[in-house]
């Protein structure tokens, strides 16, 4: 373990992409965000960031989370790992940009699944790398699976494994809206978002939160507040912000009081 | 191990960049080699390439290979780190492109050295996807040193390794020159180009290279030769020919007769 916990920081594929598009990103919001970062000075921090118009399309057409069924999704299973590494190749540019020590690492080098799941991972040239003061930058990724050949790993199921793993401080997940709503606030004008949340009510959210209506191949919101249970169990406090308005993730990784929702234990 | 015997193949980071450039990739040449390992067709491939432009001047500026001595170093291991990837991006852009079921490996993720030489790597991955027939793509990378701190690991140096590793059936080298010479060509007219060398006159060679005009951070043609020592002491033999040359690359990596240096252990 590192000396200091880290904070572990997710910035959701729809905020640095344009979801409608493909191959779209959104340089200018990776720029800012990558000054926020900066800006932030923490003494440990691993950031994940998602798939967006990259990872998803690509993996959608090869069935690539589905896993191994045939020849031809051999280089459906290259083509979103390189995809993945160019959208990865920007967020890095603006990281060295603004002076932050980070290094990039493929989860689909490290991390091995079964049935879609972290079933075991080689995390000690990372942990070094933290120790040093180098900043881990993972994202959601291809990946070799036990049963299904291969499939696709999340970036929020990185996030949650690596928050426990590392004994993160705290954990930010920079997404496209406010905060976590009790139903889909673009498309149910109604949907009122949560200030707070304590375990048990993050329980309740989930087995109620309706799927999105644009299901991504990581199956939204719902299965991102289903990686954050067990986060949340180790009484690992999460921030849930919008990454795409200046200064919440700033606010968020520092500990200010921003507007976005925060899960904690009790 | 692998069932099939892989053939490694390495290209030279001069025969892809041009050296006297910073961050200047040959983009056609990327695509011609591409095309060539495409209509190869090898049942197993492991690629390699070397740095050249993108990652020579930036390591060198930063002193990274004589290890860790000052923070400021940090940003200079992620930026060596980070232009290593720019250039992968381009090698594998094109991989893809020519339908390749090409998957980069970097080895700062994979890779601890010691006092510059490789340690120790998890490589359970990497032989899980040549088993099911990717191609992993390797290059000259910053690594974790447990003397140094970090340093510079090879391509030179991983080319011999994974040879080794997954008792490859042949080495072909693509360099930017027609193939070993006693002295460097592009200094002496009178250097003559070996067409044949066993393994006790590549020995030999070793001893009598002189360091070429234009070190770069691997110690050019000695350390390639130094690398190729334990490979062909096993008896793996060892095509090199010119990368920058039409067709050379593809006649080598099938087996053809081709202009160029050619190593056997007797």
């Amino acid at each position: 373990m590192s000396e200091k916990r880290p904070v572990v920081l997710k910035i959701g594929g729809s905020v640095i992409t344009d979801k409608d598009g493909e191959l779209a990103a959104k340089t200018e919001i990776i720029n800012r965000l990558a000054e926020e970062i900066a800006k932030a000075k923490l003494s440990s921090l691993i950031l994940v960031h998602g798939g967006g118009s990259f990872g998803h399309p690509t993996a959608k057409k090869w069935g690539i989370k589905e896993g191994f069924k045939e020849a031809g999704q051999m280089l459906g299973f290259a083509e979103t790992h390189h995809v993945m590494t160019v959208l990865n190749g920007l967020v890095m540019d603006a990281l060295v940009w603004h002076e932050i020590p980070a290094v990039s690492v493929a989860p689909s080098c490290g991390f091995l699944t079964d049935n879609g799941r972290i079933k075991s991972s080689d995390c000690t040239l990372v942990e070094r790398m933290m120790k040093m003061g180098f900043t881990p930058v993972l994202y959601g990724d291809v990946t070799i699976d036990d049963k299904l050949g291969f499939t696709v790993l999340s970036g929020d199921q990185l996030v949650s494994y690596l928050a426990l793993k590392f004994n993160a401080s705290r954990v930010v997940l920079g997404i496209d809206c406010d905060g976590l709503y009790d139903a889909d606030p673009k498309a149910d004008k109604n949907a009122k978002m949560f200030q707070h949340l304590t375990l048990n009510e993050l329980k309740a959210l989930e087995g109620r939160l309706a799927k999105p209506t644009n299901a991504d191949v990581t199956d939204g919101i719902r299965g991102k507040v289903r990686e954050l249970l067990p986060t949340a169990e180790k009484g690992i406090p999460v921030s849930i912000v919008n990454g795409a308005k200046v200064g919440r993730v700033y606010k968020a990784l520092v500990g200010e009081r921003v507007e976005g929702t925060l899960i904690e234990r009790a």
